[in-house]
């Protein structure tokens, strides 16, 4: 495909070649002979006959053959003409170098626009403008001319990384580079005009010489090329890591000035990530740190870690922070304890192992614990704290060779904390083990591998048959019918009487037996209780009869004079928990469904947890209510026999169900769900919003 | 004072001395003279004549002047003579490194005890046992075997450590060197027979050379030692930067097998710290990088940051973090745009200000925009993101001299993110400027440094002349009676009237007004809501009568016919919100008052701050309300025009006073606390219990 002519070109023209390594139409050739690269590399520049000893030509026209790759380095007025050119003799992809576009305005958003036409138009793929280009260590391309090519050449690797951002994709460079962190493929994207980070994505979960996918996002135009990305990713097999920044307003603000990338919802990309199994990283060193240990090949089957150290105090630290990120620390069985005990006398046996400062007096010690651990098959990683003390010669080398040797014979991730001599390290990290300075920080990421890697279900298939529901029409549903939609599919409801009189609210009341609730039943009226349209605890006839005058009378004056048409009457619950669901469709990635905890307090803690729709099924459904304070109660806490958390999970699957089958939904609530004293689950209120002309 | 002797020797004996510079008889002699000791080092040991060139003795008993310091490298069952000794020539004070003590079991402890009498008994001084000792690198003694020792030399500065643990201790001063961070005085306590972390904070406190104190803690034995080492650095000005381990259950079941100390309450431990204005670092990197900065005299005045980046999606990751840690980022006023879009046209002119990769194109830049945001004192800080820019050889020179020019000129913290050259690291480490590789960590730095140096208000003063109550008797004080307490000190409670008949009870409600509530009132019932002796909404006479004989009986059977006074008659209340004070009596640090969101939700998120109870003032208790989530509605959310934060700061200020004044309530609660619907502040429920024999 096209994309492989720009990302793994056999050949290179650089339009605006220079021989000054330091220029940018100098550099990609500098670096690309430097790395070696195999294939054809032709300078392109009117100016000169020759550059870098190769022959120079005056225009790609000059060419006999067509270039895989053209690395545009001139002018921004100069850019048409040469994409002109490239297209006419079919060159596979160009690099647009060249600033002033989508950056710098609405003039050069304008021009961006020209140029991503002209593209199309005549077919040309084009990465950029206004980027830094691809480098592909494999085989030594170097189209691009980030200032971190300045400082000496890139190690190989199975990483692929691929970012907007030129400044961070170069910092990212550099710092993996000094951790010499293999990087196979890399590419800053720049303005996106047509080659978008998500293209790079798919593209690298297709290369068999990348395994792991590291990359940082800013904001997302195009979410079904994402998803889609993920996937193929997913299907690959290949681990994602993404860094993506925009969480907080403060940090939107500085997003609406950037790049002209509008920053997406937030919570959207988290539920995305978390569909399609990326690894979220909280900052650019968890970035580096866990694409380093997934390129190492560490895969932890579980969170079932042993944490060894030689410090009892900083045992007690990686305890913390384990329990804090949801590791789990097996206890040790009595005849492990029996055997380390025999090594150890006072060792501290619980988990964390502390073989303590008699490993100063005794170098073996470490690795005999660490033996005994490994081959216990109790754990799924292991992570040793040595500290200070790796860095004495005589320890040192006896211990971390044995942790080599453990690594190797039981195929265990092993992760080291500590100091040690550059030797060493280079020994470990051609063995797999990462090595951090912060014992902390080792822990934490021992939890995101195994999040990472975690096994995962196959994601639901769609049971829809029962879900019978008309299409809902354009514009907001009123409460009762809304009720009524939930209730044909499945979701538990307050039975909700509609009455037009006096006499049939009363006969309602009798039905359903006092106390009642009794609300207006107004369509254009959708805050009831702060309009004083709703009277709960009614118990007697007389009371119910004020009430219904009441709640009509607010009702009109609420709305002024809109249509009442008549009151509805529930019987009146118990809550225990109040829950909510809702609904909004994302303009990038269809439904979102969130659930949380409801009431005064809950809007106060703002406590709960999104995810895609579509596919949601009920281990979904139940690790979505596990965290939320009030749905962790009821499953594991101290209303968990009672069964309410399954009932509720399913009601929202169905709400899932739901708006999967019906694009046409834009907005849906059901708020409160309850949870009541009898641990039955009712909604007992509900909107729903129909918009038949937005994304399907 | 001894301590002095101690920490700062002017001669120091070494018992159980060796020409081998990797025994713990030579390291400490070896090290001191490789630091340039100037005073008397006299080696100690029967086998030798010499050591390391100096004439060597056979027992301290030789000596013709006492030394300050006498090091104790020797066998176990050696200590009790040498201690003899030391205290037979009137020696200033021992550093004991032999183990063999507290850390290894029962018969251990017992001969840690008797030595510990020994000291005591012959007015000994005693670092130790099974400790590493004390290095005070301002003069050059190396009272210590630390391995660090053994790769060189320690650089010194302003920087006081003291930890228990040996081996984090160690870590830390390994890590320190590596950044060159200076350590004038470095101790690690060990057992802690005598001398304690506390009393190295009071020396390092009062120690001159000393501006900055960093310590590691894993348990506190003496809380009032620990207070009052904290106030005094605290009076002394000298900020306190310490990590504690032991957060979480994990970790606590880790701490119980370590070293004999039993971790404290963490919560105590915080509230503590925030009393005494010390900074708690979250792990390792955290506790070296704020020392490092303090050392540095980084102190800003508030949470006003500017953000400067090189990279607009650096900034945003930046300014996201800054967000969630509570930092402020002004905006830029017109003026001060202006003047930057004079030299970058497309600057990003929010806050992060983004000058983007122009930089590339003209190093004076950053320099450019560091002067105009320095001189516009708007901001206390800022933090220069430069990335791998600051790298290349034409932008870091004169980029990173200009920022140490503003640095200078503005007397301004400034912290750089980024990589750099070795040479211009150390200009910067000269400058006082922290550099950071992580931005995102620099953010979180400076919200540590505003946080470490906020401007404190002084502590209130107490003025309880209006709380007069007679001592808690010991036992359980019932609710009729706590709420009588409580209301006698100010505290506004629910009017709870007594009957010990129906008809009694029926005048009460009668007053009161329906609907009311029923509690049995029977002191030997803690739980009257589970066990049924409680009845809420009673509307009528006839609900009031079969109330009063449902909760009388459910009392007696709950209680086994325990003492049933009768019942108590409140009026209704309509809860908004719900919070609980309780006190607990901590036998370390003393009462400590927690405050929290109530109800069933407020349980299951444990959303509560707890502080000491001693000298709590209306700032602390809103700054506590301001903790949870509810206060935080009541003081700036949804609620905050109905003052009824003011009443509740008010109540919990009245139970800080009742507490102090009665040292010997063990323990107290308010539960729940009701903000009503008409945002009255009203205590429905209370429980005290007094404990005259505990720790007063």
């Amino acid at each position: 495909s096209s994309l492989v002519r720009l990302f793994s070109p056999k050949s290179i023209a650089v339009v605006g070649a220079s021989d000054d390594p330091a220029r940018i139409g100098g550099r990609p050739i500098a670096a690309s002979i430097e790395m070696g690269f195999g294939g054809e590399i032709y300078p392109i520049n009117p100016k000169y006959d020759s550059v870098f000893g190769r022959k120079c030509y005056s225009s790609l026209l000059e060419l006999d053959r067509p270039p895989d790759l053209v690395v545009v380095a001139v002018g921004t007025k100069f850019v048409r003409e040469v994409i002109d050119q490239a297209a006419s003799i079919r060159a596979g992809a160009v690099v647009v170098f060249s600033s002033g576009y989508g950056e710098v305005g609405l003039d050069g958003e304008a021009a961006q626009e020209r140029l991503r036409q002209q593209c199309e138009e005549s077919d040309v793929i084009m990465l950029g403008p206004n980027c830094l280009g691809v480098i592909n260590a494999t085989i030594g391309a170097a189209a691009s001319f980030t200032a971190t090519l300045e400082s000496g050449t890139l190690k190989s690797g199975n990483v692929g990384f691929a970012c907007q951002s030129g400044a961070f994709g170069s910092y990212f460079l550099a710092l993996a580079r000094r951790r010499e962190l293999g990087v196979g493929s890399w590419i800053a994207t720049g303005n996106e005009a047509i080659v978008s980070v998500a293209d790079c994505i798919s593209y690298l979960a297709d290369d068999p010489k990348i395994e792991v996918i590291a990359g940082y996002i800013e904001g997302v135009r195009n979410g079904p090329a994402l998803m889609s990305a993920l996937e193929r990713a997913r299907d690959a097999n290949k681990p994602v890591v993404l860094l993506k920044a925009g969480r907080s307003e403060a940090g939107s603000r500085a997003a609406k000035s950037h790049t002209g990338a509008m920053v997406g919802d937030d919570r959207a990309i988290s539920a995305v990530f978390d569909q399609f199994g990326v690894e979220r990283a909280a900052d650019l060193d968890d970035l580096i740190q866990i694409t380093e240990s997934a390129s190492f090949g560490l895969k932890p089957k579980s969170k079932r870690v042993c944490l060894l150290t030689v410090s009892g105090g900083v045992g007690i630290m990686m305890a913390d922070e384990a329990a804090e990120v949801g590791l789990e620390l097996p206890m040790l069985p009595d005849d492990i304890r029996a055997r380390l005990k025999g090594l150890v006398p006072f060792a501290g046996l619980e988990n964390p192992v502390d073989f303590t400062g008699q490993f100063l007096n005794d170098a073996n010690i470490a690795g005999e614990f660490l033996e005994v651990l490994a081959s216990s098959e109790l754990f799924d990683s292991i992570l040793v704290y040595l500290g200070h003390t790796s860095l004495a010669q005589s320890l040192a080398g006896p211990a971390i060779r044995r942790l080599i040797e453990v690594r190797k014979k039981y195929q265990l991730p092993i992760v080291l904390s500590g100091l040690t001599t550059p030797l060493l390290m280079d020994e470990l990290r051609q063995a797999g083990v990462p090595v951090l300075e912060n014992p902390v920080e080792a822990v934490r990421l021992l939890a995101s591998l195994s999040h990472l890697f975690r096994p995962r279900a196959p994601r639901g298939k769609r049971s829809m048959s029962d879900v019978i529901v008309e299409s809902i029409p354009n514009g907001v549903y009123p409460e009762r019918e809304s009720l009524e939609v939930l209730a044909s599919v499945g979701v538990p409801t307050v039975e909700s009487l509609f009455a037009n009189s006096k006499q049939q609210a009363l006969a309602h009341a009798q039905t359903l037996g006092f106390p009642v609730v009794v609300k207006a039943d107004c369509p254009g009226l959708l805050h009831k209780s702060e309009a004083g349209a709703v009277v709960l605890g009614i118990g007697d006839r007389r009371s119910l009869e004020d009430a219904f005058d009441l709640v009509v009378d607010s009702a009109k004056k609420a709305t002024g004079d809109s249509l009442v048409r008549g009151v509805l009457i529930q019987r009146m619950t118990r809550p225990l928990l109040e829950f909510i669901i809702g609904v909004k469709r994302d303009p990038n990635f269809g439904h979102l469904i969130a659930v949380g905890t409801g009431g005064v307090l809950a809007e106060l803690i703002s406590d709960s947890k999104v995810a895609l729709a579509d596919g949601l099924d009920l281990d979904k459904a139940i690790e979505m209510l596990s965290g939320t304070a009030a749905g962790r109660a009821l499953i594991s806490g101290r209303f968990k026999d009672h069964a309410a958390a399954d009932k509720l999970a399913h009601a929202i699957v169905r709400v899932a169900h739901l708006v999967t089958l019906h694009p046409e939904v834009c907005e849906l609530d059901v708020n409160p769900l309850v949870v009541t004293k009898d641990y039955e689950v009712l909604a007992l209120d509900s909107l729903i919003v129909g918009d038949a002309t937005g994304p399907a």
